[in-house]
């Protein structure tokens, strides 16, 4: 597990849709879900869940419970997968159609992280900004229940790669994009009253 | 690779989240893009892209010169990988916070279509339903250009998962639902006048 193969590290394909590290940093950031993959008895298995950037690092949890976790916590090899679908690129022809993307590959080996309680923290205010502040610390036995790990974002481990524009034909008839984005809509209680102002922001400020 | 691990067939967590073929087929059709994750010299390898269930498979296609594509081509175990996440679910503690999601996980090995040119309508119509009938039919040559595969969904061999409802908690304050949705907006042209009736109707009757 020492090296890996060439090829995971380089874009065989269309390698002009390559991005930079802001290009990940941005996809990274982006997207609530990722897809984590690891290899058991040399099958790929693969979950989706939350997940943070945290400066240096990709932040996962889940319970202790879990059995992905549990499997990764003992440092297989891991690949952290994210996607943010920006358009539909419609062409004249069913070949040409596309879309627009902008995706991301971390790859590595999960660590534990220093401070589970502030990784949690980061984590909550990743899905709700502010909502950290708004809530109780997380208890001890709240993050022993919880199992947090972090994905080092490594030079040469990761890859980022975007795709923009139209078909790019020349064309009589219509070709163009339909955009695609997310979106929240109005909250919906379940007990209590009042909106929390972070999550108030998060809908009105999207 | 005959056998696979019992602990890729369960959910050791929640079980009671696991779902019936009837919430796998609706993932797969409500998610646009999955993630395909194979195994290389025991890293694992992953690529968002889109896909279509049609009956009983899952079709999957890229440029014959796509790295992963041709790798999976040559039988390696694969798991095609989709969610859709519906919401964030606002707890009065950090540790409460969920997400409201249907995820599915297909796993296998990618076999050869009989029908790559129909294969490819249905994906293109599984992305804009009834583009194809608006488009020539795929050409001899962009049927070769383009590697189709199918991941059979087979019994023992997927989960499907799903969460709903609130946080579950008994509080006067204030926890809920934030409901997330993928839209489209109003198609931006980049060649011709008319917008194809195809078009106009995925974005008017989303």
């Amino acid at each position: 597990m020492e090296t890996e193969p060439k090829k995971l590290r380089t874009l065989t394909r269309k390698p002009d849709r390559g991005g930079d590290r802001g290009l990940l940093d941005e996809v990274l950031d982006d997207a609530l879900v990722g897809t984590v993959s690891t290899v058991v008895d040399g099958w790929p298995w693969s979950v989706p869940m939350l997940f943070a950037r945290l400066g240096d690092d990709v932040i996962i949890h889940g319970s202790t419970g879990a059995g992905l976790l549990r499997h990764v916590a003992e440092g297989s090899a891991v690949t952290l997968t994210a996607y943010v679908l920006d358009g539909l690129v419609v062409a004249d022809t069913m070949f040409d159609h596309s879309a627009n993307y902008r995706a991301a590959v971390v790859r590595g080996v999960l660590e534990p992280v220093d401070d589970a309680a502030a990784a949690l923290a980061a984590l909550t205010d990743r899905i709700v900004p502010g909502r950290s502040s708004e809530t109780p610390p997380i208890t001890a036995k709240q993050v022993a229940a919880t199992r947090t790990l972090r994905l080092p974002i490594v030079d040469g481990r990761w890859i980022a790669k975007a795709r923009s524009g139209g078909a790019g034909i020349g064309t009589d008839d219509w070709t163009g994009i339909v955009p695609v984005s997310t979106v929240y809509g109005e909250p919906v209680a379940e007990t209590g009253d009042t909106v929390p102002a972070s999550v108030r922001r998060l809908v009105d400020e999207q």
